[in-house]
């Protein structure tokens, strides 16, 4: 376990792509972005927060369809640019209602 | 399935995030960024080609090391700005050596 170098994670940068995986069963389920608030907040609270580049602002996942992500482990890259975050979700990580947001097969 | 459409993909950006999956294991092996020519290259190769942003250039994972990934499927999320790319890997793909580059535990 390390602890939270936020100045080497956010530095020359206001953001990271953190990746969510369901910690029981390995499937990726999406990928949002988070600055360190969010990163703050996330292990703070346990679920997941994130920056919402269009919209500008922090969410919490699940804040209104109730679909939470409980965080089980937090992981960072090799680089330090990238973190990966086993969770445990209350429901679909979509908001089409798929389980994953990676729902669609290239050829 | 879905035909790739570059257009839709890279409209408004030159790069999207590329995470890569171990096929049977499920495990998260890295992000990496893939510009237009790599998401081709890697789809003509059946093997993962990114865009380093600091070198600016295209490279072959496993060019060097002999760790290619082999590519098993391509999906893209809801927003079709992130990439999950579920690949075979010949080794570790982390050059310090680990299975996967995720392999520090924040606090």
């Amino acid at each position: 376990m390390q602890t939270i170098d936020y100045d080497q994670i956010f530095s020359g940068r206001e953001l990271v792509p953190a990746i969510v995986q369901d910690d029981a069963t390995g499937e990726v389920l999406m990928l949002a972005y988070m600055n360190r608030e969010s990163l703050r907040l996330t292990i703070e609270t346990g679920t997941t927060w994130f920056f919402s580049r269009s919209r500008q602002k922090l969410w919490n996942k699940g804040e209104t369809s109730g679909n939470k992500q409980t965080v089980r482990s937090i992981w960072l890259d090799c680089d330090a640019d990238t973190i990966l975050i086993k969770a445990t979700p209350a429901g679909p990580a979509c908001h089409t209602g798929n389980r994953t947001c990676f729902f669609t097969q290239l050829q």
